[in-house]
């Protein structure tokens, strides 16, 4: 499918994902996604990088997240509205551009919604799999919301984990996750509190909503050796761990000066000590140092996770055959002659008696 | 035409709005997009304001710039590539996204390189409606490209411009201009240099494209009492203007903190005097103080008037019925169930030996 014009743009709907992601399978997506994010990760020093733009209301946040490297612009719109379920709508919601860095073209307008449900936890795993224990099969799943069961598949598909112990304050939540992963081989085990779920497992994630400043996880529920894989603190005013289970862990972050603001990590000082991942992956810094540690990935969504997503959906689309080219940039004879789209036609005859029936709004207003 | 469902989103394509303009006609749509814009300054204090977001890159620059008041949300994409009209593409190309501040649903997407070009002159006749002599017959027009028939229609339509003096570098881009503008009523005359150009005009705009710090107005050749409609200076490294040009005079800006980093501005020192505008609008500041004084409107383009121009569109559009409606956002019967885009169907019989046959691919993968 080439495009018409040089400055078309593709457009993936969120149709058009939804049935490509079916077509390709949840854990194919999962697993080749977690090795697009991993890939890029690796190659950190190439990204010029930012903390994301946010506007604060008060019933949630939109946010802008740009990132380019030398060939490829990215950028996501994305927001989180936690009532927003009340009106029938997801509490989260994005899409996203990829652009041509040497021209600024837009070559891809993307629905992100679910695509950052599956790149949120693609980039889970490969946190977990390089920070977790290798043996890794019980994991506890705190909210059971829209991102849960992608949150549970990469962690099966990409770690091998077996059982995962769930628990939400709303038990329709948990009722829906297990229906829609019960054709899984995930043995599913709803708890009836938060201890309950944790205790055992070799995972923790945490993936609530609220915008408030919670405490799903406190350090007596903490065993030694666990992997906390905390999802849902990230936002100024949205955390999910006593902060004393940040100090009995190893913390490993995407982009410090984000998560500083946003993560779990906002309830410390500046200068407690935190990992950022890509250094681990290079194998320049330590994960896991021993069987006991408990290890902490501070996860708030970085804008090089969706720039990885956007190029592996394009490439996806191109193969398979999604999406529609659409115009969000004019077609231009001459590109310095932006006046020809709204150029009144010139007289048919140019007789000067003709000329003035014919003449145009502009000249006459 | 009203959208099917809650999270649709109403898309103007370049053509769409190309021809929505054709329709409304330059000189209206200039003519209520700069009272727009004015009513939307006068209310400088609702908006949650900042700087926009630039990733540069050797060729040129990509930026987000957002913005919000208590009910919308409004941002642009756009970028700046000189060197890009030699592959055939617009220097500067732009769309951008309405949003529900109270639910973060994307309202409206739609291109914005056509509607960019109509709101930077509404803004510069804002800013002289505001700052030249009342009188201004002449302008001066330096830089003939892209921009440049619509700087010359909203001072025409806006104050009363009759006759305007045209330079380019390039002799194609002016030829291109007085062919775009034939059939108005301004009288339309080539220069042979930027000083016969400018001298005996009463307004000067500058709008040239070149990504450097170039000095297209020198002191020698600014006259008493002429208004500065410096356009062109909008990136860091990209000027026009002597600095000594803004130190005679009385100079004024849409953000003081973007235009310290962007404008003319971005050669003299961190406290050097300069007004913003709204503040003028409002009446809480002075405009021009007498007659020779030299006024100077260093232009650099603020998300403001994008939040203008993209809600202004949107009514015409609706009322004119332009545009179709797609679905960035999915559509989901429960909103915490996103996963049930993706679920593989039920086995059709429940029968244990049928399922294997039906097992979806997430369980086997």
């Amino acid at each position: 499918m080439k495009r018409h014009t040089p400055a078309q743009t593709l457009f993936l709907s969120a149709q058009d994902m939804a049935a490509m992601v079916r077509q390709m399978g949840a854990a194919s997506t999962l697993t080749r996604l977690a090795d697009a994010i991993e890939a890029d990760y690796v190659r950190w020093q190439d990204f010029d990088k930012c903390a994301r733009v946010a506007s604060h209301s008060s019933d949630g946040v939109i946010e802008l997240m740009p990132i380019a490297d030398a060939k490829t612009y990215a950028f996501k719109y994305v927001n989180g509205h936690p009532k927003n379920t009340r009106v029938g709508l997801p509490t989260v919601m994005a899409f996203g551009v990829l652009a041509d860095v040497a021209t600024g073209v837009p070559d891809l307008l993307s629905e992100l919604t679910l695509t950052t449900a599956l790149r949120t936890a693609a980039m889970s795993a490969v946190a977990a799999r390089a920070l977790a224990r290798p043996n890794s099969r019980s994991m506890a799943l705190i909210g059971n919301g829209a991102q849960s069961e992608f949150q549970a598949l990469a962690f099966h598909h990409l770690l091998g984990i077996q059982e995962i112990r769930l628990f939400d304050t709303d038990p329709a939540a948990t009722v829906k996750l297990m229906r829609n992963l019960q054709h899984s081989s995930l043995r599913l085990i709803a708890c009836e509190s938060i201890a309950q779920a944790v205790r055992g497992a070799d995972i923790v994630t945490t993936v609530t909503a609220d915008k408030t400043n919670a405490t799903i996880l406190t350090p007596d529920i903490i065993e030694p050796g666990m992997h906390i894989n905390g999802v849902g603190g990230d936002c100024p005013g949205k955390t999910e761990l006593h902060p004393d289970v940040l100090r009995g862990a190893a913390v490993f972050v995407q982009y410090e000066p984000q998560t500083r603001i946003e993560g779990d990590l906002q309830h410390l000082p500046a200068d407690f000590a935190v990992t950022e991942l890509w250094r681990v992956l290079r194998h320049e810094a330590p994960g896991r140092s021993h069987e006991a540690q408990v290890t902490l990935f501070d996860s708030v969504g970085f804008a090089l996770e969706d720039y990885s997503a956007l190029r592996f959906m394009r490439t996806a689309a191109q193969q398979l055959g999604y999406g529609q080219w659409v115009s969000l940039i004019p077609e231009l004879a001459n590109p310095k002659d932006l006046f020809s789209l709204i150029r009144p036609e010139a007289p048919l005859t140019a007789k000067a008696g003709a000329r003035s029936v014919r003449r145009p709004e502009l000249a006459t207003a």
